[in-house]
């Protein structure tokens, strides 16, 4: 058994991490903290984790920590850059679901979130972790940085047409669309269902802190310079991203939908629905699946790429999971081959 | 492996069986009917069982079911009644979602529901398939009648009272609430979302079909006849349900949350909540279980008990699930232990 | 014209208040409190009132007041009664819609509110708004208490059986649902849509603060103790309160419908629904009416009475405004005759 | 008095013509029409109407229609068209909600709404209802083809732009979001808040009817042909629409804000927000007005405009009623001067 600790188990990508690995045959859990919360019940926090989980919250402390196999970070920003050095020296594997390792220029990281990188060193040693485009590096690493819930539902889109280099990857557009969980389990005004209920608009227009992500993968991945507009709205629902990805063809008479399933076929979480379909956020909840259809509306210059994702799995902990998975040779699917709940 | 059919698959609790029925170790579901969609691949109409389920919707006939092992019917009311014999001839056993053979007074059936009962004979028969109080009888049934959602909420709400004699039976009350999942996915206009989101209103109150159910049943339990007032509400939101039941206790001093949690200690799917908790239907969202707490407000005569499920999980595929456990010896929570989605 | 101030113009009480003022006729809103936005523009913070409102917020402190002829406090508990007495001697006319100055006995509120109180003396000079049972003593008034948003859907509903003794006094109970704003505009974590979207909970049934409000209210009409058993819940939705409310019947043979029917002939906010009928919240969206329905359930010995409004408008804000009306001669629809936005 | 007649009155856009026309100073609303509610009370569908509204629906024929002096088709398409001529001829003013007279071109017509068009010689006759673009023409119609929804919120974030010839007309995007009231009040399983609630997806991606009503407007306000990709979304709310809208700028350092704020100085019904906002759905809940928002992110060659209105109002009955004042010579506002419903 893989022995695993929580760093912010309080948060909802954390308390997904728990309902996931509770249901996962290969992995206990050993340590969860919580500086709010220290010396509580988990399952006191969580009702729907009674009978599941009998750990009480500790706190965020490496010694902690060390005795575990893999540590995952459920953190707000800048919290596990300040604990990585000492468990990776420790050998302790670190999958981290903030935004700490992402980057790749500090400077960049800096500029947009606002503060000085606790250990810049590790960003090079760092693995970004979207298995579909890393898979043989989240292998052997032992630090991933687990991406961002946007950036997943854009890259596994425009991967495939990137890739085959059909599109104008000067001229990218991702209209992004999030439920609400996606702002996290901190009280604050405009999370609150009289405010985000009934009410649909964008934020974050000017700049966005998953585009540098996005354009950092992306670019990775392109043979010519990525310029992106992305624009990321809040849906008022709880759980669920929808990406609608637009870019120019190169040409015409690419089969887009053969190009995607091609792509595609031996991915175990991403499912290109058949032609003309429209994937519904709603046919993924609570999954690790990736829905994506591909359409070029009537014939013209313009791919339209529908991707949709559960936010906190694939978006987020179960991509985590599916991280730990790879690291630790694991059949991927271990612990997440769940049926999406519908209705 | 036990060989499953489901009549009427297109429906939320169709659905929700086959979402059970994927996960579960020792079912391999072989036919699924639907009059409409006959010929159609399941998964072309629910993408969340992509992957999961190969089969095509077959014509709801008495032939393509009697090589099951057991035949569950999620069908609207009136239809199981006209297949039941002939699939019982063939050794099939059946749990019947509907309310068929819920009732055992046909004439209360024929006035609640407005037709002309097929079967009378097997009312006798069927066994009500709420294992918290039928246990012995499930194991050796052919024919269970699977519990109303309103009813399995109400039942374990009241049962430990009236088991232990303490509450006038005479003045019972359950307000309900119900998610719109509940209403089925029958093309209506009630049930749109412009309609039912953002408001909430009571429906059925001089009287609904889950009425004499409950009455039948909680006599049953009763040292002295049982009279209910019962008013379910429509609460915008998919799944859940929650009933708020009333009695006026017949003596002070009992200890409330110690008779309850007696009375459940060995039960695998109804959890009492410590004393002073507010069960949330969003813990029980997409789990086989009813989570209850206890109230006396103020230490006065009434006691209030909070009761929560999801109402097509423990409130009907779910619970069909656990009834084919019991009826073929299984573990009962085989297939059934799933951490509730939260958020 | 009236000149009105607004003492907490940032919560959904005050905004409310901004709403339905800047459609009354008779009314110039000239101060807009509020500590923490102070100097603001309030259009800036409510875009919905760009255009109807040119103010920015002041300081709330009793000089920015005076010159007003009357005062709305949409401020929390414990604020109103520190400035009341102030305002009250410089001659304006004060409606306060926190919970100051709704009970009578200075150690009940004591009790409830956890605090100590700033000015009992007026407790007894205060006059309870609810126009329904008030309206001469409000058109008198200078310190008028509005009521709270359950105590008003839960007062109107009992009215009429109370007043006309055919009810048992001693076993009331009102299971009240709520929409989210009830709970006002604070940061916090319950209020997450995440958190209280898709589920339904009970709250508060050891002991609610409304409570004491309604039993002292209740009390005053009914010729006998009143005992009241009160169960608030919140709803996955933002306006709206449904009032679901059961009493033993003394007597059969009364003509339920023709009693609230007469009861309420001349109210204009107050609607008896024909018989049968079962109101919805979403009908008086936005809207200063109560809509109401008694049943008698198959004639039984419960009469179980359905009562709905906006909370934030006859449960708050709306309320306010015809307690306003009254008090300075107006004709009491003035600035309230709206339609329910439905859908 | 104007006295006004609706046609198809059980409709969203009717029942909401109803509200707003209940508050119009000066119309009198004569008949409603329904096929299915003929001889029910008005007040008996919709009971947010009581008391304002003492009507019976009457069949939808023309001899009850010929004494009104305007009359609006809030009716499925191609019920209008049938009624139009003899209406006309007996001198009633038309005001067309469906898409019959939308589109100049027949042949364009019948395909995309697949019928053959009954009266195609008063396409030409029809004005199009935007007063934004046509309100010298709508002065002096006695037709008017109400916008669509879509169209309204997508032609007033583009007109700007496309009147100021600053962008690349052959590459516009429209990223649309509606709420389900869009869909209508027909029975339905897609429009079941089960299906629709907690769920995001795009739908009519290949091509949507709406696409050719707003390639059409643009065309005739842009210099250079105009090629659009438009993406409709389904997001779980009831009334409003987000339009998010591209377009690669053929120059820099534009002043955009101040482009947007001059084009639309004097329009009562468009309200341009401060540099760097982000328009909400919710603030427009209710009323006529669009909120429109300009970006140019990172200063890049995309412009990003925001545009939201509500679908009912702006986005078909208060754009009718606007459309009847300039008509009959009203103030542009009378009727349609609400403030919006927030929360």
């Amino acid at each position: 058994m893989i022995k695993a600790g929580i760093v912010g188990g309080t948060g909802y990508t954390g308390v997904e991490l728990l309902r996931l690995l509770a249901m996962h045959p290969q992995v206990d859990v050993q340590v969860v903290t919580s500086r709010a919360e220290k010396g509580l019940r988990v399952d006191a926090v969580y009702p729907n984790l009674r009978g599941f989980n009998d750990l009480c919250f500790v706190a965020p402390v490496v010694e902690n920590l060390t005795a575990c196999d893999v540590v995952f970070f459920a953190t707000p920003n800048a919290t596990a850059m300040t604990m990585a050095k000492e468990l990776l020296a420790a050998d302790v594997k670190l999958i981290d679901l903030s935004a700490d390792f992402r980057l790749k220029d500090v400077a960049v990281w800096e500029k947009w979130y606002g503060a000085k990188h606790a250990c810049p060193k590790l960003l090079e040693q760092a693995v970004y972790g979207l298995p579909e485009t890393n898979r043989e590096l989240i292998k052997r690493a032992d630090l991933v940085a687990n991406p961002g819930c946007y950036p997943t539902a854009t890259q596994l889109g425009f991967l495939p047409l990137l890739k085959a280099n059909v599109i104008e990857s000067s001229m990218l557009i991702a209209d992004a669309k999030s439920g609400v969980s996606g702002a996290g389990r901190s009280a604050s005004v405009v999370g609150l269902m009289s405010e985000s209920g009934e009410s649909f608009k964008a934020y974050g227009v000017p700049g966005h802190r998953h585009l540098p992500e996005i354009s950092q993968e992306l670019s990775h991945l392109s043979a010519s310079p990525v310029s992106l507009t992305f624009t990321p709205h809040l849906v008022p629902m709880i759980r669920g991203i929808h990406a609608t990805l637009y870019a120019p063809l190169k040409e015409t008479g690419i089969n887009l939908q053969d190009l995607f399933e091609t792509f595609y076929a031996d991915e175990p979480f991403v499912d290109v629905l058949p032609s003309g379909a429209h994937p519904d956020t709603g046919d993924v909840r609570g999954t690790n699946r990736c829905q994506i259809a591909v359409h070029q509306p009537q014939g013209g210059q313009v791919v339209t790429v529908l991707s949709v994702i559960d936010n906190l799995v694939k978006g987020a902990s179960g991509q985590a999971v599916h991280n730990m998975n790879i690291m630790f040779g694991l059949d991927e699917k271990t612990g997440l081959d769940q049926v999406g709940l519908y209705p």
